[in-house]
């Protein structure tokens, strides 16, 4: 790794983790550069804008998500076991993730839901992303027999997207010690829907 | 109602719109008193303190949230008629609001997460009542028959929860146009699932 993009990598990880404690609207040059002791003209340099940084911030953080939430998943067998990993995944990811302020993508979709601009519509199209890869999911454990041939995989991901933002309330909200326990039972009952009878 | 009282509320009803636009942290005395060209010494002496007042527009919020939803429920006839007035409530609630921006509550439970304090803390109660609530109706479900005997009336609550976030991140952020068909489909399969086979 260059020089250049081991500073830039540092910089967004940083960013990453402020965005998840106080949102991305907290994340800015002059802050960034404050916490890590950097110009505020160097951070200038390799980000241009406050919109750039956050655009970026959730480019980076997306692509932390794929590598240790996604790409893993997809190595386990098709079907349900496959969909359990990428479940499994996930909570590892809301309960530790790069931020440690829980998961940067859920504070961020109310904090920008009514903000729009280039960072909204980036987490717009990672969402989809999201979303469409659990869909994709399900439906391998159509083809594999581990659910019925009609179940609706864009339902589906809809409702696990559920099971995961009650996971999130209920744990960093709530500190509900109960949240691990209550996300799995909500998982073994919408898997055990999609089942043939 | 007395002309301090009539102040008051205009005063909580701009704040409540407000932290559902751009965050409870964005609801200060100074940005109130611009926006509803009051003085800022007029508005300090109703409120005190900018904690003050987040705590004031979380109450209000709350007594909005009672009014509009809980209490017109809790008039349909216990067990599922009652469990669906109060989903249909909250759906309502969430569409339009006092605040036009989505539900105040759901926008503060991410960016309170990480902010100890007292509008935290009157948040964290405002939410386990809310979830206490879905599980006396769900209660009253078991006791009329709607219902299997055995039926973890906190773990449904938790679910039901799971299934109005995804509503509001369906409809807020991805202005999915799907979003209420959606939701009362998991609404659906979740009563669905609690009934006696």
């Amino acid at each position: 790794m260059r020089k250049g993009d081991e500073t830039r990598t540092a910089i967004l990880e940083r960013a990453a983790g402020l965005a998840s404690q106080v949102g991305l609207e907290g994340v800015t040059i002059g802050r960034l550069a404050d916490e890590l002791e950097l110009s505020k003209s160097g951070l200038f340099a390799h980000f241009r804008s406050k919109e750039a940084l956050q655009v970026q911030t959730l480019r980076f953080a997306a692509e932390a998500f794929v590598d240790r939430v996604v790409r893993p998943a997809l190595k386990a067998p098709r079907g349900e076991p496959r969909l359990r990993a990428l479940f499994e995944g996930w909570l590892a990811w809301a309960r530790a993730d790069l931020t440690k302020s829980g998961c940067l993508f859920v504070a961020a979709a109310t904090e920008l839901d009514d903000r729009p601009g280039p960072a909204r519509d980036e987490l717009v199209r990672q969402q989809r992303d999201w979303l469409e890869t659990i869909a994709t999911v399900a439906r391998t454990a159509i083809g594999e027999g581990h659910f019925k041939d009609d179940v609706d995989v864009e339902q589906f991901a809809h409702d696990l997207n559920g099971v995961m933002l009650a996971y999130h309330h209920a744990r960093r909200l709530l500190r509900d010690a109960q949240a691990d326990t209550r996300a799995r039972r909500a998982f073994v009952a919408l898997v055990g829907a999609a089942r043939p009878s």
